[in-house]
């Protein structure tokens, strides 16, 4: 079925919107300007929602001035306590992520509610494998079922308090799992859900299992906002959120690099020369597609869908467009040429969104 | 339906058996020392086949050493030139992979396999979007349906000589056309298809545009063998292509590592821990979950699916296995109790599969 809208502060997710990206800082939050910095080059690269734990009352001091500079939503991470959330509800949060389960009952539930109402923030109802509700665990065991039940009842907690702007989120490390209580969420409730995986591990498998669980489910029309969980910088997690967005054909933002794997036919040092042009171009933001390839002969027909492209050779390297080669470079020149034009071309395709939007 | 199988020497795919992984050296070929320690450590990873560039004759010289020496089997990347391929089977590679389009017409193929009978080897018939069957082109334009059709013409090319040890691989930069490139030769053809998005870009792009093809098209039960195309050492396509496969559900080998992101309540520098860890247990085979958490009073419940792991904290972490914390352990000495743990761990469930087994 089709979720139903929530809001966080102007932003609004669900009911078919474009997916929308989040992160969360590991940085300490009580460090305004860490935080900050950290927020604003997250945001600088797609996100669109960050997050930010708040462990203590500093810290959800500290959001008063994080929220007021953000360029995003900042929503707070809140485990047990109440007061942390009300508090950073009132500085400026425009969500918390609670387990209403683990809270403190009712009473506390509907505080935390009636502060989200007042600041036009959303609820996130964090269910973990790691964290059931204890009447469900015993019923179904440390299953996806016990999982989508666990949302289930806690949504239904904070329902009652009569406030409705809500996102769940059912987390296990297991992607089989995973996988499995979105599935059983989304045929019991039309709440907006966010995806993702916990616990994912490092760069490769976290991508790998982020990337499997998040394709399976939004090929399958589900999940509302994602966060790719990497034990890593936050950066990465964004671009690895585009990267599997772009790849499930949810949402194209920003360059794709097409590059080739490198293979014995390949006489530059091509991984080199891919990054000297992420560094120069990966501030795009218009969908387009850029290639870097390591051969001349085969680069441009093989990378023809490309909007434009670099392929190498020994000492030059050639330029094409579309895969018709354009012109041939000395390697040396070659990046600074691809930038050139690579702004070329989204200035074009940002003129033509334009043109379409009026 | 269910995939005929193909033989790669002694390997078997296809037809349910065990989806195989695959990975490419980007070596020189013509540097045997290079080639044979690359497609070794590769190996060591769980690469089960390895191809290697045949660009000359030089380079398929050069395969009678190494195919001699791999511990897997080794097949040969051939353009154009049958001769090549001929040349390569005949020193020992168990495959060619070959584009029967462009290798120079019917006797070509005929000769190519007829060497690959002899060697007891596979052939895999090669599409890229790049390099359309000159009519399928003409009739479908640059699309997944003239991808199938180009292979299951090409396929039949080589079917009529006679020889039907075969697998087809339809590969675009495209995640969407490769996933209905691949579903419409799977309806169409009974032959084992091999899985890959190839010019996939940089880690992050490339490990998420491969895991969310492959993740869909396992998910339905296509794919018999992968490899994860990526910019960078063929190490991390090995370890990128069990961590998908692990995530799909398809097979598990090695240690699954379970860390969280860090966030702000992180006292520690994980993902050095993750690293050090990683350095120390990589190399066991067994299946086992292992998990690495920033946090002592979270980290052993949210990881309780893991065998066993560690939990860091200020100046001290705390083992757990299956959630249960057993004790704390100055934080020098936490990698190394760890690794002592799970050798024992991975050799219970050695010693458990081989009782199975009898």
């Amino acid at each position: 079925m089709t979720t139903r809208v929530a809001r966080v502060g102007s932003l609004v997710l669900g009911g078919g919107n474009p997916v929308v990206v989040q992160t969360m800082t590991n940085t300490d939050t009580r460090d305004v300007s860490a935080t900050l910095a950290q927020i604003k080059s997250c945001a600088a690269l797609g996100a669109e929602i960050v997050r930010v734990a708040v462990p203590d009352r500093a810290a959800a001091l500290a959001l008063k001035e994080i929220a007021a500079e953000s360029p995003v939503p900042v929503v707070a991470d809140v485990h047990f306590q109440a007061s942390l959330a009300v508090e950073s509800l009132k500085n400026g949060a425009k969500g918390a992520r609670i387990n209403p389960g683990n809270i403190g009952g009712p009473e506390k539930i509907r505080s935390v509610a009636e502060a989200a109402g007042k600041a036009g923030a959303v609820l996130r109802v964090g269910v973990n494998m790691g964290s059931l509700d204890k009447e469900m665990l015993a019923k179904y065991g440390r299953t996806p079922r016990a999982m989508a039940e666990s949302a289930l009842k806690e949504v239904g907690l904070v329902l009652e308090t009569g406030f409705s702007n809500l996102k769940v989120s059912l987390k296990a490390s297991s992607v089989q799992d995973t996988v499995a209580a979105a599935r059983l969420f989304h045929e019991l409730s039309d709440i907006p859900q966010h995806l993702g995986v916990t616990e994912a591990g490092d760069l490769i498998a976290g991508v790998a299992k982020s990337a499997v669980a998040l394709g399976v489910l939004l090929n399958e029309g589900i999940g509302d906002t994602v966060r790719v969980s990497l034990t890593g910088p936050p950066e990465d997690e964004v671009l690895a959120a585009y990267a599997i967005l772009r790849a499930a054909g949810k949402r194209m933002r920003g360059v794709e690099f097409i590059s080739c794997p490198t293979c014995g036919r390949c006489e530059i040092d091509l991984l080199a020369l891919l990054k000297e042009v992420e560094g120069r171009i990966s501030d795009i933001k218009e969908p387009i597609k850029v290639a870097v390839m390591g051969c001349r002969v085969n680069g441009p027909g093989e990378a023809a869908d490309a909007d434009l492209g670099i392929a190498g050779g020994k000492n030059k390297g050639t330029l094409f467009v579309k895969g018709k080669k354009i012109k041939d470079l000395p390697y040396s020149a070659l990046a600074a040429e691809l930038e050139r034009r690579a702004r070329e071309v989204a200035r074009e395709t940002r003129l033509e969104a334009e043109k379409t939007r009026e």
